[in-house]
């Protein structure tokens, strides 16, 4: 049995006392709406702006929680995981606001920016080989040498409540939601989404969305079997990983639907939104528009409410350049 | 004597009527602060996000009231007006809210998307040359054929006016800026700012920024006469326009100072808000930003407000790729 299998799936009581925990310590992000948007879309939309998220993404939301929760003998030898992504900003960030050490291992073909960016938080970045296997390695060694305690960007329960604060704060502000899209990567928003909404909202459809190209998510919900992710060759940089046995499990309790989108359907929906609502967002964030513009979640008459996980990338090449 | 220079200069009442008037048309923009900016800029900066604005730019408020307040005899005919840029849509929703015709006179060789965006929201476009003279000449033929008004982008106290009323709700936001700083091209959003300013609150300084190869308003505000526009080669394309006298007479009375900035320097701050702030605005809304990094505007312990004029632009070719 493996260490993931042994973890509990977090309760709804869970999500809200993490969200008590954090919520001075992040950004209340604003929703927004669109009329061009909801015209297209033939339904209310309501965009829960996590792009607005402190290090530009939802992420910070789990790593704020995962962190302040550690017992101060766990927090004492400083953090560590490995990220090329928002996670690695924001277990940096959130290991500078407790005042401990993050250790951060990246490939070492990662953007410069992002390695700056990491830097900036005040954490240390070791270098390992592009692939999985290395940068497991390398970060073993980092622990190893450091003490550190390892944060995995969604398998572990304490990252899970942290990111449905998102979800929370959503229904707040609108209650009255028919439905919630998600992008699935590797499960953490869309499980502690589930498990939010399953508290606050119950009659709230949760719906994950995912590239057709990366749709490990989908097989595994469909079929009720966890299949690893194939292909990792799409837009949507942030969603190129598979889920874990926990978030299989929130995904198979809480979560009503799994759909997926084409790479094209993302870059339009993307475009959209830039054009229109003049914000900047993720490839991973255009998902769930993308499967409403595509028709595979019907939104008719419906109010439905997106997250925006990200708005972090090279803005040197925007993907619509490339086709 | 010209047209304009029997203008009379609005006054603060004109223009908190004006926003009474059209409140519940426009949008109320938010105002926007980042920690990243201000940590780079040294004081406290506010961004009056027109780029959310209907249309999305600051135009959308003037064309509103200017169109909103013409006598039914003047309306009957419609409205018309020549541009190519965020003036023609802001004519033409505004029209197309009254329920009556607009004509836009747009150069042959307009941004297809562009052309499209205006006949979009119903009004017809007439094509000309793309030099002054023809879409002069043109616009006058569109008047003379179906006996429609022409509204001015900024030589008309309407849309002066009703550009001031994103200046009242950035005060009505944040009571206390020492400063607030916009983009000067034919002056209208300046005029309007410092004139509610001027009412709303006299202890903050109005302080119009400029591309320096368009420098036509800092020449003319230095000397006391009016300077026309020498090059139109910034990438800053909103800010092409000079003066009118109207404009200078507004600018002359109320405005507290004009400094410049280079192109490099309105690419820097573009590029720095989407990528901290993660919100889409044009290269003209970037000037002001790009005067206080490079030190012109000094904002040291100070609170700043920003007018940020709009979001359209080709989202194909960004200036950053181009350097």
């Amino acid at each position: 049995m493996t260490e993931s299998l042994k973890m509990k799936i977090p309760t709804f009581k869970e999500v809200q006392k993490a969200y008590l925990k954090i919520r001075e310590k992040v950004h209340r992000t604003p929703v927004l709406s669109s009329q061009k948007v909801n015209d297209r879309a033939g339904g209310e939309l309501f965009f829960k702006c996590e792009n607005f998220q402190k290090v530009g993404a939802f992420k910070f939301r789990g790593a704020t929680h995962a962190i302040g929760n550690l017992a101060d003998e766990d927090a004492r030898n400083g953090v560590a995981t490995h990220s090329s992504g928002n996670h690695a900003q924001a277990v940096a960030l959130a290991a500078k606001q407790r005042g401990i050490a993050a250790h951060i291992v990246m490939p070492e073909n990662a953007p410069k920016v992002k390695v700056n960016a990491v830097r900036d938080y005040g954490a240390n970045v070791t270098f390992s080989k592009s692939t999985q296997e290395s940068r497991e390695a390398t970060l073993n060694e980092v622990i190893q040498e450091t003490g550190a305690t390892f944060i995995h960007p969604y398998d572990n329960p304490d990252i899970i409540m942290g990111q449905g604060s998102a979800a929370i704060e959503l229904l707040e502000d609108q209650p009255n939601l028919d439905i919630i899209l998600v992008p699935i990567g590797g499960g953490g928003l869309i499980s502690g989404t589930a498990i939010a909404a399953s508290g606050f909202a119950p009659d709230t459809n949760v719906i994950g969305t995912e590239p057709e190209v990366a749709n490990d998510a989908y097989l595994s919900f469909k079929t009720g079997e966890r299949h690893p992710v194939q292909s990792t060759d799409t837009v949507a940089d942030g969603l190129r990983t598979s889920l874990s046995d926990l978030t299989f499990n929130c995904i198979q309790k809480h979560v009503d639907d799994v759909v997926t989108v084409t790479e094209d359907e993302i870059i339009d929906a993307m475009q959209f939104i830039w054009e229109r609502m003049k914000i900047i967002i993720e490839p991973s964030s255009a998902v769930p528009l993308a499967a409403v513009f595509n028709g595979n979640v019907d939104v008719e008459n419906k109010k439905a409410g997106i997250i925006i996980s990200g708005g972090n990338m090279d803005l040197n090449t925007l993907p619509w350049q490339e086709n």
